[in-house]
């Protein structure tokens, strides 16, 4: 349930309002909007009366129900205005949201050497890229394929970090990782395969940095959301959604089925923002640059793609990672069509 | 098995060719490019030697096996070169193809009277629609819903093929019906249901109407482009791909799951055009726009696009419907994509 | 909506009944239960009062409106009492119904010569099989494959047919071929790729013969009822379905996932006999006994096997066809949980 | 790649091969067999020779390469012996298994309270059941939704343990949680959702209670038997496997697809025991018998099927749940198939 307050409220009334919530034994939570300041009640409000709380202030503007089954989701939880996720990176805070450029993450899937990953983080972040990725634990299918660098992984992204300047992320994959992964990590990335581990969920929301939670391989848009809510509902309201592709009858020629439509769905449901892996999502780096085109189109907010200095020797995901020079391409095609839809960021008037 | 000729083999020695091959009890196929000529040998070829047809003709420059089992259908049977569907309308001739404009189709889901179909062709067309599409014959779940008002309506499609200059595309439910929808439809549509009706197959691929093929719901992207080699087996080469989602486990906000990703991927394996429906493929005329938008991007070559003069009334599919003004605004934001990738046809020069 | 008669109603006041509802522009189905008679009335009934349809006829004891989109097909169209479909074959009728033994269809996926379907059909009969399968028009994803032989298969079945004693079940492609097919076939089957052909169901639902009703690839429960329905509305109440498998993620070692759980759930929606063919639900021959134990315990009331003299040599689909000892053998396996849910044929007493 | 060893083969000398082995730097594992002595070698055999191999020992029958992707997991690792997974239980120790009786485990979803529990786990075990299931920590796609009592409830298992003799299966979700639920459970659950949990698959293979690894959602085969292959290489070498429905396209009228066709696929590619979930598989409690005796006829080794005292007031899964007396049914039916298949317990004579 939420409450809208009216434009102007004064700050001691709301906080008023808060405080008689609370006696009542209800959590009100404060979302304060470009408009309007919102408090959501979630969680014990099937016997609230609304006119009951309608009338504890004069500068309520309406209560409402939130039907969807996620919550602090959902798009009428913040009045309908997107949220923005603040990421700060050496080179300065990158925001994703509906209404700020597109934000491009890119590098390997897994970190081999300080070698490659530092000069994979230069390299992408000339030709745009605000994010590093790369692993340090992976998810294999296989016990036997290789899991990982691990710790040391993470002091060369550390290292990448600090010669590039861009924000890093990588998966997250044992909770008892999260301390020393937060020292390096700028987000840090659920996969695909963890997105109902409820436990790890709760973990992260209890945290503060900023989470991509990337989408179950059939997790339905609603286990997904509620997936979120799961983050959300610890504290943490920094989530950014990543679509990935989905598992259907049809893998022979991709990897996944990329959901693009799950762009405007996510739009209607949610404030969050919404990423899109098309390296995943197709499996093969040579439909990553049309579905990377598709994506910015349909109004993804950010884009997750995999780029190796070498991929036919990649530790993992090689068929689906781009060659730099591939990479350096795509950004310009990618310009063309971000400039057409106005998400594509201005240049900075250089000043030396 | 194709054999590739060299640039300027004479005409008369490839007839030779033909001949030889005939005498062979083989039946050549002569399929003319824009730089080379390439006779195609399909289904009587496992026993052939490769070295030995090569020796035919110094003019040969190669001979190739197709692997994939779709041969008419593959890129390789055209040497890489894509494929232009030409179809002849009113207006004059429209091409589909990747070298060439994106082509919009639209109009309602079926035709319910004149007036509404001709005010819909004339405003479609106003907004830059180079087809008409229209159900005479409907495929219903159900068999007490509307079934299409069916031979009459075909009458209003010329109807509205004469006010509006419009190419008509309409679909074909029963071959009995092939003879008299022939007579008004510009292209003949196989729907989704019928994709693997074989027999319905044969019969369009040896008439000579231009044949749009949708995607069954769970049909694989092999199981589709084996579907468009029985019309192409049959004698017809004018076939058009049309994607409209597929069938996955997350029905709850769209009806279907549009495979965006079958733009690159069947841009590998075939010559022939691709559409994209964005109404059938996400079911709510909300997200049309969106997946609209990213089919152009992803490098479709015509779209499919649902709009009816009054959706919440429509006899079938209203949800998924645009209403004209809904698809003026779309089209203008098509136009930007499309300028921006060099799909917009150019406006042509008033002469009058 | 259904109208519910006494007990003992007498047929004149039936008369009556329906004529009364004629007059009304209705047009009532009489249905003959076990224990009470029913009116149907389907398609019209948006405005049809209840009240005033009980005040009809004292004899009249409920007035009941089915919730379902399908309404012949639905249970409660028969008062939940299940149908039996009766099909006449040269050895005398043969029962398909809950409330029957099992029924066995075996036979190869396509005729082939005389000698391999007569044999066929004379050992799968003495391996207690009551009707023979096999196909004459075969539905194949590629043009360029075994199409069926045709026409002259039909004779071979016709021979088989005579030579055994068994009822013959054949697929139909082509609704041209309906008559042709009908000489030789107790039961036309549906295809799974034709199940949403509605042309084709239209057609079936038209004539005499008992129609094999395959679940398409990925049709839901209701869609393939709705399918059903269409050839009960057309006028034939004579329909079985056969679950053959739908499509999944999983196709590695499976070629169709066998959704067994649709016996429980069709015997709770429908009154209509369930048939499982576990040859194409596996794809592989070595499943398919433990599929067809499965079926038998889950409640199926047919169960369709390809047998095959030899396999290897198959013109289609022999990984999934078992040797005629195998099917032997299963066939004792199958009485033993036959007779253990009191589904197997009681063995006639020999009387010479 | 597998050293299979000849019948007889003196310890001494496998202890001479294995100290061999250890010495070119590989990790040998000893596999007994009821007729032969396997020796297993994991990971690091791509280059080995397998003639060299062959020379170390006369009494070394061959040398085989386990093509699959999963080597512990594979049949062929054992010699196409079927794994026994013995668990001791209050009662005496039960054994799943191909050559061993059914063994049913039944329970709540959840843990309610004491009574609840204790009555519930005496109920089954009156009806032949050899196990307990119920939920401490449960994994619930809401964040606000009953998530378990946790620490508590395992009290409560265990005191329902020592009343009834049953052993104790509950599922894991947080590894923190492995040494206090050691302490009440004989079997450890891994849920759907955790399937490819690889930390938590790698903690519960480095601990000695059995596993009880369900199938997830969308993960084929492969994928499970390679996450049952994570535990095997942790070195815990007993994983019961179970089949609890996948997602697929329909989810009307069942909560899942029950892949029933998993039993005869996995009997083929694995020597570990198979369990199918009926009550997850379908989601309903009027499915579940009938899938219960699919089960039990496709050779199912064991059964967990959910039942609660009142299921319309379960705090979670009611709607699938059986009452008491329903399961009692259940079992009396499942004993005439169980006993056709001669895979029922026999009566022990009872001796007082």
């Amino acid at each position: 349930m939420i409450i809208v307050m009216k434009s102007g409220s004064p700050e001691v009334e709301i906080d008023r309002i808060n405080s008689e919530l609370a006696s009542w034994g209800l959590t009100p939570e404060k979302i304060v909007g470009k408009h309007k300041v919102v408090i959501g009640l979630v969680g014990e409000t099937a016997d609230l009366d609304r006119e009951r709380l309608q009338e504890i202030s004069p500068w309520i503007e309406a209560v409402l129900r939130v039907e969807q089954p996620f919550k602090r989701a959902s798009r009428e939880y913040r009045q309908g205005e997107a949220s923005e996720v603040v990421v700060p990176t050496p080179n300065g805070p990158v925001v994703f949201g509906e209404h700020h450029p597109l934000v491009v993450v890119a590098g390997p899937c897994s970190v081999e050497n300080e070698e490659m990953i530092v000069s994979t983080a230069l390299r992408v972040k000339a030709a745009g890229a605000k994010f590093l990725r790369g692993g340090a634990f992976k998810p294999r299918t296989s016990p036997y394929a290789f899991q990982g660098h691990g710790e040391s992984a993470l002091n060369l992204l550390a290292a990448a970090r600090e010669a590039s300047g861009l924000g890093v992320i990588t998966e997250i994959m044992d909770a008892a990782d999260l301390d020393v992964l937060s020292e390096v990590a700028d987000v840090i990335q659920i996969g695909a395969r963890n997105m109902q581990n409820f436990s790890l969920l709760k973990k992260v929301g209890a945290q503060n940095k900023p989470v991509l939670l990337k989408r179950g391989m059939s997790a339905t848009i609603e286990d997904w959301l509620m997936a979120a809510e799961y983050i959300l509902a610890a504290g943490n309201p920094n989530v950014i959604l990543c679509e990935r592709g989905i598992r259907t009858f049809d893998r022979e020629y991709t990897r996944n089925t990329l959901d693009l439509a799950a762009v405007p769905v996510l739009r209607r449901l949610t404030h969050l923002p919404v990423m899109i892996d098309p390296s995943h999502g197709t499996g093969w780096a040579e439909y990553v640059p049309a579905m990377a085109m598709a994506a910015i189109a349909a109004g993804a907010d950010s884009l997750m793609i995999e780029v190796h200095p070498n991929p036919s020797k990649a530790l993992s995901d090689g068929p689906q990672s781009l060659k730099p020079d591939q990479f350096d391409r795509l950004m310009r095609e990618l310009a063309t069509i971000g400039k057409a839809v106005g998400r594509w960021p201005q240049p900075v008037p250089a000043l030396v």
